[in-house]
């Protein structure tokens, strides 16, 4: 016997608005949203305080997975270098997949274009702790200067998702050299 | 005397849709851009086939004034290195001013997520010129893989405007440190 346990309004409406932001863009209505989870506008608004606030849960809630699917696990004993190589080979892969659009932590900051909209406060804070993964890397492997390693490898991140994400470029044969060329430079072996 | 010249439905039509969209998204609506242009939407209409191709328009029309800020002149006699540079200087310079929401031809096709859009054309197009001008640069100061170093001038380029266009990054210490860095490594001295 198998026991379906159906998503709670909640899950659904987290999980429309993580799917369709991705897809649409940060400005899609309440409306579609609703519609895509099946819950009334009256039960969203007995949920979550606004639109705004709906969204900003929803980021919060992908962003252990976001980070699962780039970073190496925190014990693989592998050396910095490598780890950090690990996130940018990660990129390559999701750039292949023909939903891809990027980073969605850049792309609801890029479209919001308000720094204090709750969205945009955790999208920022999620990809301060991928800047924050790279300068700890770079210290641990020696850079001479992690900080702006961490920064310049943030750059070449956002870079990549971003034409990737709007199909500039596909990332082959272009990240890591790029990368490596970086982590030579500052002295990261 | 002063004979004032005041600009048509048209233009007028094309700086509101330049202006707004680059402070607020792609996708602000036509009811605010004719308001802000003082024009009615009948005449937007019989002006414009649709909202797509009033944004298609737009960006069309900014684009000159685009190029102009970023690249060198044409005949400015300095080696390709130092043209390259000039551009990244320039989006160093733009990137402190207050109202900088980073690159708009980058920017509207992250926003519109839809290569077909008219408006994702024409920001193609112009990001395809500039990655031609870093290509034709590099080919000229000799680089090792002229394609590949201005595919890597790109990746930094679109990852400078997007991180500076959303205040992760001022950039300062950052982007010219980093495409000589490429342009070492690519033999472009």
């Amino acid at each position: 016997m198998t026991i379906e346990v159906k998503a709670s309004p909640r899950e659904r409406l987290l999980e429309a608005t993580a799917s369709l932001t991705y897809r649409g863009g940060a400005h899609i209505g309440v409306e579609a949203l609703c519609k895509a989870a099946g819950v009334s506008k009256k039960s969203m608004y007995q949920l979550f305080d606004s639109k705004d606030e709906l969204l900003a849960a929803s980021l919060e809630r992908s962003s252990s997975a976001y980070v699962a699917a780039l970073l190496p696990a925190a014990d693989d004993g592998r050396p910095p270098r490598e780890r950090i190589l690990h996130a940018f080979e990660q990129v390559e892969v999701q750039a292949g997949a023909a939903e891809f659009h990027g980073c969605q932590y850049l792309a609801v900051q890029i479209e919001l274009k308000d720094r204090s909209h709750p969205g945009s406060r955790v999208a920022h804070r999620v990809k301060e702790d991928l800047t924050a993964f790279f300068r700890a890397e770079a210290a641990k492997g020696g850079a001479g200067d992690p900080d702006l390693l961490a920064r310049q490898l943030s750059l070449v991140f956002d870079g990549a998702n971003a034409r990737a994400g709007i199909r500039a470029d596909n990332l082959a044969g272009l990240v890591c050299p790029t990368v490596a060329t970086l982590l030579d430079t500052a002295g990261l072996r």
